[in-house]
């Protein structure tokens, strides 16, 4: 539990975006918000007097500082601890011209307050206990939110159950670590206080509970920054021009001279609401060029960190080869954890023979795991299909688990699960109850240390200068 | 007045600047806005009953449309005629991200809202008569206000001030003419109504108070668009150094060439709260190059348009080179309405002579009004001595007189100035009492448009349009 006396200074900034606006909200936070507001607070000519202050009304009025008119603004007061910092707080609804902001942030710093810290609000209701870490961090992802699957994992680790999960797994844990301790105490009358049957049951419990968080993270990762979407296949299959068909745009250089993408180039797209990290690759082929050979295996790297592998083939290629290098890429995929779906593209240059194509190839690979798709990315054909199987490994089919996001959690559930392991392993091998004990207490330190149950200001100041400044 | 039946249907828009922040705020007006927010708006799980409004009141709670939370936000409404537009609006601050922001937009164009066009709620605000044009006008200043001086000018039209001393002017004119007016009724009668020397003095003094607003407009527009000093001389004496010195970086292209610079360069800088716009000229001298002939043909025009003319000399040039260059400057300034400022330059390469170079000068062209300074543009000596020239001319030292900023106000006033003169003339020569009737009549519709008593839909489109989106 963080405990140290809080620096109660009144802080102030500005909480709307940057630049010019219809409107612009500055936010006044701490024990002396109220007074310094309403000293520069006119309402109908007169001072506000702080006795006046009515908890989440809005007071029209004019800022005046030295005699001088600033501005007519809406100023919204709350009182501690009902506010969003939990301390006497007031919003500034000023005129959005960018010289009204700076110049009432100049009024207000006259009057005693200071210029907030990135995240400095939420970091004080986070110590007000308005609510735990996890949820401040999901403010952050929520203000980041550019998707409809960004958005929702965000709101629901801001509606704490995430949290919740994590306190029920806490608590149970607690009362078993304390029965152990407790035998520690009687350590030379050999009692039990805690059941080491109902301890191994928890033990499995929990720690499929823990690890099916931490498996979690590769899916909410992927909502996060994209599902990883590889895009393989021999040189000069239409690897760039499917991307640039994807985005709709020229985003990869294309040219018929095999080789021609060298650096791997990643682009996000928004299919439905869902976030796409799609992966152009260089062509794999046996090559002497150094620069090339490097793109190359950076290439096999890529298909390896994919979700979606979609492995190009060349209509216009015989059909032996074809198969062969079908079974190359599927060499290179991990079908368990992966799915690959095959393109034979350049179907426009054929007749009819796609559908025959496409049957044979099925037939030869013989696996219903490989989806086989026909399209032309010069011209666009097929690329509806594509879509359509793409949105069929779309992750909102599962929308309300909860997916762990944070680079930050994942590690504190890694350790967690090594931590409970060793528990595990200690209670088969009858390991003296104190080294028991203390891999309980580490497991219950991690899991403490997403929610900010257990931090250090060192850690809560790396999670808070990555929000911005006025939230 | 305007006087049509207003389309009264609900928009909604972003309030705050585009893009990422803390919070962002979404405005709501209309007869339906109440309706349209409540029915997505619910507080500790229920959604909240119109009838549980009150007005300038922040409700904590979340949005959910269609079973999903969308974000946790503070709505506050503001009941009819009580609010910014007059009509039931809602101010609803959510998280500032860029998903959340459009997503609501959404939701609530689902809900019956529509998107306000630019201005839309400060037109509709005009229209239920909170504030008249010039006011409204006064808005969109005060947003793009830069600097000290433009904010000050845009609160004190907002206060009102402005419109005021026209309303006067206008009513007494007003009386006059249904005096007049009355007159018409009974012209068998050769009965006079209006006391003709009264009418008289009244013109007398209506014309002199809108020639004092229309003159201010020189002012108004300097202090709004920048004080404009022309920076002229011969070719090569340092005019582009001195501007690339005063801005404090390269934005002039310098060089020992004579003839260097073509096109006038302008560049606008805030020197303690006052807007300068300073104006860059090619070198005056005789040449053939056509391009630098019409870049010349420019300077003298910036001349004529400038307030201040800095005029550069050269210090290693000899002195009656220096004295004839002087010379010549100073027959292109009108010094009755424009100040001269001669700089002699390069003084860094002279010894001590830049003083006596300094008092000769002084002596030869023997007038108190314009002013003689020493500097090196290049050392940056001297700067600070013009820096403190340029302020004594800054246009601060009558800042509570009304000030004309808007071209569409200066133009209304030079017709009503005119339409008044005629109104003059016609009583000197004994015009027909309907004449001067007209002429009456046409001073106070351009008085009136400022304020917008007497306007059309397409003036208040084209200024409406200029506003940005959510105000």
């Amino acid at each position: 539990m963080l405990n140290r006396a809080f620096d109660n200074d009144t802080i102030c900034a500005i909480s709307t975006p940057h630049g010019m606006g219809a409107i612009a909200v500055i936010r006044v936070s701490g024990s002396h918000a109220f007074a310094a507001v309403t000293s520069v607070f006119q309402r109908n000519g007169k001072t506000m007097p702080i006795e006046d202050i009515i908890s989440h009304k809005a007071f029209y009025g004019h800022i005046i500082y030295k005699g001088e008119m600033l501005d007519e603004v809406l100023v919204t007061f709350f009182k501690s601890p009902h506010s969003f910092t939990g301390e006497d707080s007031a919003e500034i609804s000023v005129h959005g011209s960018v010289y009204v902001q700076q110049r009432l942030l100049q009024v207000l710093i006259a009057q005693g307050c200071r210029m907030a810290e990135a995240g400095e609000f939420t970091r004080r209701a986070f110590v007000n206990r308005k609510f735990d870490l996890a949820q401040a961090e999901a403010i952050a992802d929520l203000i980041e939110s550019e998707s409809e699957a960004t958005h929702r994992v965000a709101v629901n680790q801001l509606k704490g159950g995430f949290s919740k999960e994590l306190q029920m797994m806490r608590s149970k844990l607690l009362e078993m670590t304390s029965l152990i301790e407790l035998e520690l105490d009687f350590s030379e009358e050999d009692v039990e206080f805690a059941d080491r049957s109902q301890l191994k049951a928890l033990l499995h419990e929990t720690l499929a509970h823990v690890d099916k968080l931490k498996d979690s993270f590769r899916l909410g990762n992927a909502i996060k920054n994209g599902i990883p979407v590889a895009i393989v296949g021999q040189t000069n299959t239409g690897k760039s021009t499917l991307l640039n068909a994807l985005l709709g745009e020229d985003r990869a250089i294309v040219s018929d001279i095999a080789g021609t993408t060298r650096d791997t180039i990643e682009e996000t797209l928004n299919i439905n609401g869902i976030l796409y990290r799609f992966i152009d690759t260089a062509g794999l082929r046996n090559t002497d060029e150094t620069i090339e050979k490097i793109g190359i295996e950076r290439s096999y790297r890529k298909i390896q960190e994919a979700t979606i592998v979609i492995g190009m083939l060349d209509a216009t290629k015989d059909y032996e080869s074809t198969l062969s290098a079908a079974k190359e890429i599927l060499s290179k995929v991990d079908l368990e954890h992966q799915q690959l779906i095959l393109c034979i593209n350049k179907v426009d240059t054929l007749d009819d023979q796609g559908e025959a194509l496409l049957g044979l190839l099925r037939q030869d690979l013989d696996d219903d795991d490989i989806l086989v798709i026909c399209l032309s990315a010069k011209s666009r054909f097929g690329l509806s299909d594509l879509y359509n199987t793409l949105k069929h490994y779309q992750p909102l089919s599962y929308p309300d688990a909860t997916l762990v996001t944070n680079v930050r959690h994942y590690e504190a559930l890694l350790h967690a699960s090594e931590s409970l392991k060793q528990v595990q392993q200690g209670l088969e091998m009858n390991i003296p109850t104190d080294l028991i004990s203390q891999d309980l207490r580490q497991a219950l330190h991690y899991l403490g240390s997403i929610t900010g149950e257990i931090t250090t200001d060192e850690v809560l100041g790396s999670i808070f200068s990555r929000f911005c400044i006025g939230k």
